[in-house]
């Protein structure tokens, strides 16, 4: 799978990995694709240096990548208590409600929670960058908008190519305004932040609106058939983030979830705003449901969201509360049935294009050539 | 582009259109696919008759086949007056309500309704199929459900084909207990009825649940690109009823709601229960808004919403109301910007499709075959 993006990079497959665990970035990489860490979760710089010191370690020098969130809109000057100040009082108490139905335990003195609003302030995405600048990394991917344009500049001064996610055409035509690189077209179907558009729209819609920038397609895609349809819609390259979730390497700390993961069907997951606030796309669960039910308070704008349940998913996460338990994940969780190392997923994902390949060449009667 | 069905029709390429003009049906078998006439519309038997031997005249001896809406549920023994008298007059007082809100005339006296409920009841169905069986269909489809079985056995003794539209892989198993011989996939991001997984994850989890049996994929599909990228995905055929709307073939009685088609973007569909009740995907519009709104009265179930909004709808559409004036259509309607003949359209599909080949090839290392 050959791109002029993946020669770029210098990768042998054009799959690009996204995943918030140090060892499936560098198992990515060393598997010939182009593993992408995500740094949302780190608040200290000490504790992003250790782990991309890891990958360094065991990428096998292969090339790796970096996302951050950095909002469009600079929420500086503001602290955690000034948000934390503009939750109504009515939806902390649903919040305490729900948790107290299902009996989810409170964290213990002095536990973090896990997930706070700080990895989402421009200041952090800043100090994190300062941190892995130091690194040789190839890419940078931006989650939430374009990044800002000297985060730009600072990326091409090394050498680092520069991508952000977009879920319409118009999105990607901002993004190649601000001189970002790579347009990550994020479809429908997709785990996390989506739009309304599905991949095998969106792709070439993308593609013909940012042409000549290189598009990575995003969502739905899991396997080597769907791999080849996204690259035959004219993408440069996938974006995969739901399928390392399974993975052996990956480390979800929750054997309840990774159950809960390996058992779910495509139709398992919902588009909410329940986690922060905008649609992402997660696996549907209680928790989801009391958000998303009309007779509830409904969910807070970004950032409220995600500050007025950050200790609530830490709970549930800690105490595996199977009811409330999820996660970001695509519709393709369907077809993640078993725990597999990234390695085994490389091989069915290159196995899968070579045969499906094959098929359209039957189709289009170049059977000589399949 | 040749599948083992596409074979066994007798087509030269495995591209099904829907259409509800006869006019567009036998253009697209002409053209060297297989022309579905949709027949939800033909409450009068003559009527459908009169079409059938025009498309006979008219599709050059190429095979084509009839689109019923057979609910899986029987509603015969219920009359519509029966059916009318179940809808609350709050929805009929904000049916009239927003018609004069957008100052929507009245139809004169004696002027029909253009969709009626009778062409969603068994009974109606019964008939077409009483008409249709004396042509020499090859394929009968239905829209909703699987056909009850002494339909089933009925083409079958004919040799007719019988396809039903799925949603999920458990949907599509079913389709096959009934006995069915063809499932088309019909993904999120089609027009119509749909459900909300997109059809790059439900094309292969449809083909793989219910192997053998041939799987047509429907949804975002728009270009010879997309057509292979289905194909890709395991379909034996791709099955496309949106892009037909603003062929110079098609029939819409409305150059409003063609301008509304042609400028429209991918971003510009609902998946709204505003037209029958059940989830269909359309142009949004003031309509789907008014009935989407939380301050409004919401949908009535089917076949109750169909029924109430019937008359409202041919207002519309006869006055060509713009705010209010919408069709069923799929996210795909964003590349429909020209009115194009149907063999237009045609070339384009397989000149794409062959461009799309020779991509995937150069991806995949094969340059000497593309």
């Amino acid at each position: 799978m050959q791109t002029e993006l993946s020669r770029t990079l210098g990768v042998e497959h054009a799959v690009f990995g996204f995943t918030p665990f140090p060892a499936v970035a560098a198992a990515i990489s060393r598997a010939g694709g182009f593993g992408v860490l995500g740094a949302v979760r780190y608040t200290a710089p000490d504790d992003l240096k250790r782990d991309l010191d890891w990958i360094e370690a065991h990428a096998g020098d292969r090339p790796y990548g970096l996302d951050v969130v950095m909002p469009a809109k600079k929420v500086e000057g503001v602290s955690e208590a000034d948000v934390e100040a503009m939750i109504p009082e009515g939806h902390r108490q649903f919040v305490r409600d729900t948790l107290a139905e299902h009996g989810v335990p409170e964290l213990a003195e002095g536990e973090a929670s896990g997930w706070r609003i700080t990895g989402w302030m421009e200041q952090v995405a800043r100090t994190q960058l300062d941190v892995a600048f130091d690194y040789p990394i190839r890419l940078l991917a931006n989650a939430l908008g374009s990044p800002p344009s000297d985060v730009v500049a600072r990326a091409h001064d090394r050498g680092v190519l520069v991508a952000a996610l977009a879920g319409s055409a118009r999105h990607a035509r901002k993004h190649q305004e601000a001189g970002i690189d790579i347009v990550v077209a994020q479809g429908y179907e997709a785990g996390g932040h989506t739009g309304e558009i599905a991949t095998m729209v969106l792709t070439p819609e993308v593609v013909e609106a940012v042409d000549p920038l290189p598009v990575l397609a995003a969502g739905g895609i899991g396997s080597g058939q769907q791999v080849a349809a996204a690259l035959t819609l004219g993408a440069q390259g996938v974006w995969l983030g739901s399928v390392w979730l399974t993975t052996t390497e990956a480390d979800l700390h929750s054997p309840a979830l990774t159950r809960k993961l390996l058992a779910a069907g495509s139709g398992d997951t919902v588009r909410s705003r329940a986690l922060t606030g905008k649609p992402a796309r997660q696996l549907r669960t209680e928790w989801t449901d009391a958000w998303d039910d009309a007779a509830g308070p409904g969910t807070l704008p970004m950032p409220l969201q995600g500050l007025l349940v950050a200790e609530a998913v830490s709970r549930i996460q800690k105490y595996e509360v199977e009811p409330l338990l999820g996660t970001p994940v695509g519709q393709i969780v369907g077809r993640m049935n078993s725990e597999r190392s990234v390695q085994a997923v490389f091989d069915d994902l290159t196995r899968g294009f070579e045969r499906a390949v094959d098929r359209i060449n039957r189709i289009a009667g170049r059977s000589g050539q399949s």
